[in-house]
């Protein structure tokens, strides 16, 4: 099955302990798709301004993501800046200019309405939930959503949050979002609100999911070289969605191996700045990693 | 075979969120030895003043804990005094009374220089030393430490490193050993010092074991309700080598086995203050807890 995103795509201007990007093709759509594009097709629903480089556009076609949802309008590019210390599990946000993406009103192509497979990035809940609106028959929805919308629309998150399968959030958020620190009794209450699945990213520790019947741990895979963190959670969810879509398994060991594949293409992703591993990496790639993770969990005898 | 374990006997006073515990019993050798003591026979050398109540030796005798190489002396018993917030990886000294600690110079009896498995807890790593050279044909010993003597006593302690099989110490301290945030890269720095295996304790977050050929990773037990992380990591130590020691297993799957059954033993430590969990721990609930670890990182098809 097709995946459709909904969500931004941005200059990053990113500073880290171990080098600068100045003004790369960044954006939640744009990691979730490139990720998700090794498991499935992507249909993205976004805009940008004239100043997004054509360039930029073809490392999305590269990938095969399907483009007709993408509008470019007059105005410049949403813009974000910001620096990384040593540790890598807190961005700080240095510049944000929105441009014309403050204005963003998802209009879903006809052509995209009927896709079972929706990944709604993180963006106004209000913008959230008028696309599910649009679609006909999702199967799986899956939501990432942010501090800044808990804080100021609780009341429209929590509507959007009802319809959805599975929430895709860090820590810190599902703890702000169930006002609960233990994120075992955090994750009760937000299974109260509505998604079957709770997946509680943490960063370079890994991801922990939460289903009515059982908690899976995943680990984050070691790296040795980390140039930037941007993007490793849409990558995440990419690797997530695209697996669960491709091979359509919802039962518990499908949703754990996706989470695994979530992991793998977060890894990548990281290892470079932008998008730059990801469109190097190769299918033999992913699969050795998947494998890695195998090795680096067991602890039965084979 | 059995286990020597060399550390500290102490009251411990402490807050947490969660309640508050006045003059218990703590210290790093009392949660190793009461968390190895489900695995095998212990071995304790350390001190406590006259203050020390019947009750609390008592404790120990109850796990059978042999307490010969125990010195009674003249003073009060080593108290701390702490506090921890809700992120409970990060504990506050509020004040801290070595006493009779202050001056502890292991005297290994006769009775205990043949034992196999040597746990040095965390004390100065010149005393540290001084155990290594009283102890006849150890066949594992494993070190842990704390910034501190990182800080102050580097030297003493990389000597010591050097004549020991397995280093179990948190984070920060693997990176402030090697002088190297990355701990992939700091796990390769630390080998060079003589551990053949180094374990990296993340709290909440689980565990890392580097070996020359393989990495590890562990998750924590999502608990619910952790009254008191105090004792964690010792408790971990005590379940690691506790195993070890009863199995004698030291392929990679039973030093992986080992690191479970360490978690499991950290998981119920932090459900009480003190060692009130533990003292009332059935090997049923350990062997049930190893069985949900197995659930909680599995993503293959059984």
């Amino acid at each position: 099955m097709s995946i459709l995103v909904v969500g931004s795509l941005a200059f990053d201007t990113i500073e880290t302990p171990f080098g600068k990007a100045d003004k790369v093709l960044g954006g939640s759509a744009v990691y979730f798709s490139v990720a998700a594009s090794f498991f499935t097709e992507v249909f993205l629903v976004g805009v940008v301004g004239k100043d997004f480089p054509e360039s930029h556009l073809n490392i999305l076609r590269e990938r095969n993501i399907d483009l007709r949802g993408l509008k470019q309008e007059d105005g410049a590019t949403f813009h974000w800046k910001g620096r990384y210390g040593y540790d890598l599990n807190e961005a700080h946000t240095l510049d944000t200019k929105l441009n014309v993406f403050e204005k963003f009103s998802p209009d879903i192509p006809e052509a995209y309405r009927d896709l079972e497979y929706v990944f709604l990035a993180n963006i106004d809940p209000e913008l959230q939930f008028n696309v599910l609106k649009q679609v006909h028959k999702p199967k799986v929805v899956a939501l990432d959503t942010m501090n800044f919308w808990i804080e100021n629309k609780p009341d429209a998150l929590k509507e959007t949050i009802k319809l959805v399968d599975i929430l895709i959030i860090n820590e810190s958020e599902a703890r702000e979002l169930a006002k609960e620190y233990n994120l075992v009794k955090a994750a009760r209450v937000i299974s109260v609100f509505g998604p079957k699945y709770l997946i509680v990213k943490q960063g370079t520790y890994g991801a922990l999911l939460f289903t009515n019947s059982s908690i899976f741990s995943a680990p984050a895979y070691p790296l040795e070289v980390t140039l930037d963190p941007t993007g490793a959670g849409d990558s995440f969810a990419g690797g997530f969605m695209g697996y669960l879509a491709k091979c359509q398994n919802l039962s518990d060991v499908g949703i754990r191996q996706a989470i695994i594949f979530g992991s793998v293409m977060a890894s990548f992703c990281v290892e470079q700045f932008s998008v730059e591993r990801l469109r190097i990496l190769t299918d033999q790639e992913v699969s050795n990693r998947f494998t890695e993770f195998l090795n680096l969990t067991c602890f039965k005898e084979i």
